[in-house]
């Protein structure tokens, strides 16, 4: 999945580390982009890692380069070096990124480099700590740019000049009282196109969005993109200013959280990080596979008290696969779509035109495979001998075969279409019904459809 | 899934409504944030949103209002307003947003509409219908500010004050020459933290990512999103600067692509938006059942054909359910693990490592959920005085039949672990391998697996 351009750079680093010229090799480090040497850092060996970042230029941008890959990498890369040499980079990486990494590694190591670190950026680390990583508070910047209300826009100006290097990202000057608490946003380009004598009070939106330090990192990134802001400010309880989520926080929150949800849906959660270890990995799926496992033995109690019916006539139940398949598929539609429309807020007051809508859906493609089957069937039996049992002729019996098929595809889609609801009214995450849980009682529901209906008409 | 400070906003709103009570409605609309109405508009009926945007204050408003909605939400809404009102709001929208509604609706409405708009808004709605709508140049924003490279950092200040209104979003000054053609880029900060009398040119970062305007949007997210810039500018094939796609068109097209991910995953393409009707959606959705369809009547095939050695023996036909549900889940989830690995670059050189670890995950999973079948069979058929067929001893059989289920599991976790692989290679998006194409040769395999070691060995 990458790029040429970036297929090109991974092949040229690689060809200078085996060739062992370092000269060249430093030359396509300094021209490359940090964040494409950050992204590209998985696909190279530990030792071609290491190679790579003593070459990179100066510390700062050794820095750049790990935290510009993905988090799990760049911990394990900051593991694998001297704990002075993890320190030392570890000291320009922003401090709520540095507190990501160090809580991706172990807690040994974790706690030696935040030991040796300088005071100042260990405090702002450990405050960080404090809150949960995938919180407002885990992923906040403490370094924002706040300035008492009595100042000018003249004085405001002259101050961020100041503070210049501390902050790589400022789009807006928190106003805030005495103690801290916050009152107001002024943007820099407010700042920017004011006469210089204008107090931030008088200059400040007092409409404030902020959030506290314990709300979800989804919330957070769903405000900033609601809002349009760049960045949202994370106040406690007494409205004193804590820290701010930027725009780039929230991106990374919003394509985390994405990839998230399609893993938890599928019922494999944590499983990106490969050293999870499959062990792990095993047991975090053994619950869902269970419940699929005891789906499983009520179907084959099902089936096996249904096919002493069809014995004498084994085709019906050879088409088992064929119903489970195409009903399994129209239900995990129906589910995905509605969870969907429900996560982007679509539904509204309108659950049940919906619900109605997939099982029409379901109905006409249910005709249109059932009457397939049925002619399947057909064809499939027209050499038989023996016609089939109750004394139906093969066309009725065929007729009968996929107005089943039919009717188990338009109760899948509905069921499907049905689960997340019924799972969000019962404080369940609605993904779940596109998973394994939404699979196995779209099946059973299915065959017991096929099943019950065959049993009746033939 | 609204938070409950909307569900009440919804629920007043509702009720004045009811009420007619205009003057409290104003009221309570003018202290709401424009995007909490915007958001809110799908729940609530089209007379009731007539009423809303009616009450909202000025044009302005109720044009931020509408932009605020999910997009085809606010083409509704606009379509059934009276043409010349349609219009007079339009000129309030950002033209990417302008261009993208207009897109939504039918093309009569949409040319009526652009024909009387105001000369230089129709121009440049006009040149972004020029692109396709989910490409660079359908999202960027022509209203960017660029300045020739011999202005000092003083003039550029007075330059921003004077275009102050126009732009709502100023993150960076793109420095161009005499023909337009972008140099560099200079940020406000950069502008404001400088000596006045530097010149852009001595201040710019040449250094500069741009992309072209049919580069696809998730692309440009992704870019934005690697770099870090809050602003991507889109350039021509001779670097001329046609606009710039901004952060929070980079957050819209994330969020928008994580959706439409999901449902295409599930080969539900488009169903998002519920006005495309369900004639549509089912012949969309109708090439991926035939495709299972064709695997169900194969699997009916191979039932059929393994069936008559089992007759004498049901139990063994009825496990099928069984093994179908719990290899569809673990190749489901070997899929999806593999294709997000696959989408945020972590596979790298590591393909290999990473389908063997799903491999044995799926054998893990088989031992343990062969063994529980296993013992269930040995349970179930205790009664029987019939014995197995082969001269097999029950318990010989209960182990041979668990060992086929703990087979047709790994099967299934590695051929769901290297479809995606496999799809990418023959140029298929590798996220189908985790809907219904991937579903059903994951069935098929696993089905085969198991009935032809149950024949062999039973």
């Amino acid at each position: 999945m990458l790029t040429p351009k970036l297929q090109m750079l991974e092949r040229t680093l690689k060809r200078l580390i085996r060739r062992g010229a370092s000269q060249p090799l430093e030359n396509v480090l300094a021209k490359a982009h940090a964040a494409d040497l950050g992204y590209l850092l998985p696909h190279f060996t530990n030792n071609e890692q290491s190679q790579l970042i003593a070459y990179a230029g100066d510390d700062e941008r050794r820095a750049q380069i790990i935290a510009a890959a993905e988090i799990d990498v760049a911990a394990r890369l900051l593991e694998a070096l001297p704990r002075d040499r993890a320190v030392e980079l570890l000291q320009y990486v922003a401090p709520d990124d540095a507190s990501d990494l160090l809580q991706q590694m172990s807690e040994e190591v974790a706690d030696e480099l935040l030991q040796r670190m300088r005071g100042e950026e260990r405090d702002e680390v450990e405050e960080l700590h404090r809150y949960d990583s995938e919180t407002a508070g885990g992923i906040m910047s403490p370094r924002f740019f706040a300035l008492n209300r009595d100042m000018t826009a003249a004085q405001a100006i002259v101050e961020l000049q100041r503070v210049h290097d501390e902050m790589e990202m400022v789009f807006y000057v928190y106003v805030v009282n005495e103690v801290e608490q916050l009152l107001g946003v002024v943007s820099l380009r407010q700042l920017v196109t004011t006469k210089p004598e204008t107090t931030l009070f008088e200059l400040m939106t007092s409409e404030i969005v902020s959030v506290e330090p314990d709300e979800d990192q989804e919330e957070v990134a769903k405000i900033a993109s609601r809002y349009g802001l760049l960045a949202v400010p994370v106040v406690d309880d007494a409205n004193k200013l804590l820290g701010i989520v930027t725009v780039d926080d929230v991106i990374d929150v919003l394509r985390e959280e994405a990839t998230e949800d399609i893993l938890r849906m599928a019922g494999a959660g944590d499983e990106l990080a490969e050293q999870e270890g499959v062990l792990k990995a095993a047991l975090s799926r053994a619950p869902w596979l269970l419940i699929v496992a005891v789906g499983g033995v009520v179907g084959a109690a099902l089936l096996a008290t249904y096919s002493t019916r069809f014995a004498s006539f084994i085709p019906i139940v050879s088409l088992v696969p064929f119903v489970l398949g195409l009903s399994g598929v129209i239900g995990l539609q129906g589910a995905t779509v509605m969870t969907q429309r429900m996560l982007v807020g679509r539904l509204g007051g309108r659950l049940w035109p919906s619900v109605l809508s997939q099982s029409v859906i379901g109905l006409l493609l249910g005709v249109l495979f059932g009457a397939l089957c049925g002619l399947i069937f057909w064809i499939w039996n027209a050499h038989l001998s023996a016609g089939p049992p109750n004394g139906l002729s093969l066309l009725g019996a065929s007729a009968a075969l996929g107005a089943a098929v039919a009717a188990a595809m338009t109760l899948a889609a509905t069921v499907g279409a049905l689960l997340p609801t019924v799972f969000h009214r019962g404080r369940v995450d609605p993904a779940l019904a596109a998973g394994p849980i939404g699979a196995i009682a779209v099946d059973l529901l299915a065959l017991l459809a096929f099943l019950a209906l065959g049993s009746v008409w033939l």
